[in-house]
């Protein structure tokens, strides 16, 4: 099984953090939430307190992680942008090809450690100077090899399903749709 | 402004609890969750615990509501359903012709207290036995005066912003659109 870690600080945008989440972990996926804030608890940009999985410091490695995860909202991409640690994190994960998802204002957090150069990346609009080096696609979802980049809180059903995609076959991806009633949104 | 209650039960739909919140509370509602559990702390249905804003018993009154909304998920609606009090204030909202919203699975708990009877609904399908009397419309989001359904996970935002619209201006709503990307994902 797949293991995911996402990463939460305060201020994370709260569809944008849990609807992947919900996606990745209907699909199957172990999917362990991350407080980088002072304890387990973490605030979202609407008021939602959430108690994580895991506290970055009583995480030893994240070397098992098969992808990662950065929801946006602000000041949640700010606050991850910020952490030293989780950039190491993060630089070691992407230089080993290993799958990065970054939504919203996230991408930033990549593209300011050049994580971006040269990549194809959508993000929120008016976060694209922060995309040092990346061809910037003003699409809703973008993959590019190992990083998956979404646009907004409204990208997070599509963006979530394109990471999925990545670990359980398409017709898995394509019951879930139906199940979510995805396709009825789609008007498919 | 507008006061919103959302009550939260153990196995609550992630997506269909805190999109809503984050869609009311970016247009300027005031909305609160209540936990309906033996404390603040709830679970969703997908393993993400949520610290309510209120407990259901240290609430003395929701009379002053505009909106009572109620998320689906499973087992989530079914804990709704069987909470007795929580029961009373829907029916007493109701009957004073009060906004009620109910999502997915969530419809069964106002069509088992006959709030349906007669009125136009969407639920997640395979419940629609619970919604005595509706005529089911297998819509996305139906709107029947003060009751607002909706069908599942990916109607998420659309039934937050019909809910909103009754309390803002159209015109705000397009723009929360907008800044969401919805407009972008619905190819407009």
């Amino acid at each position: 099984m797949a293991k995911v870690y996402e990463f939460l600080a305060n201020g994370f945008e709260d569809i944008e953090a849990l609807a992947p989440v919900d996606i990745l972990r209907r699909g199957g996926l172990e999917v362990v939430t991350v407080s980088i804030t002072g304890s387990e608890y973490v605030e979202s940009a609407h008021g939602v307190e959430v108690k994580a999985d895991v506290w970055f410091a009583d995480v030893e490695s994240f070397d098992d992680a098969d992808l990662l995860l950065l929801p946006g909202g602000m000041p949640g991409a700010a606050n991850l942008d910020m952490h030293h640690e989780l950039g190491q994190v993060l630089i070691d994960h992407c230089e080993r090809g290993k799958l990065m998802g970054a939504i919203c204002a996230a991408p930033l957090v990549l593209g300011r450690r050049g994580l971006l150069d040269g990549r194809r990346a959508t993000c929120y609009p008016g976060f694209e100077q922060y995309l040092d080096g990346a061809e910037i696609t003003h699409e809703l979802v973008t993959e590019d090899g190992n990083i998956i980049t979404g646009e907004g809180p409204a990208a997070a059903f599509e963006y979530g399903y394109r990471l999925l995609a990545r670990f359980v076959p398409a017709e898995d991806v394509e019951a879930l749709k139906e199940g979510m009633r995805y396709k009825h949104l789609m008007g498919k």
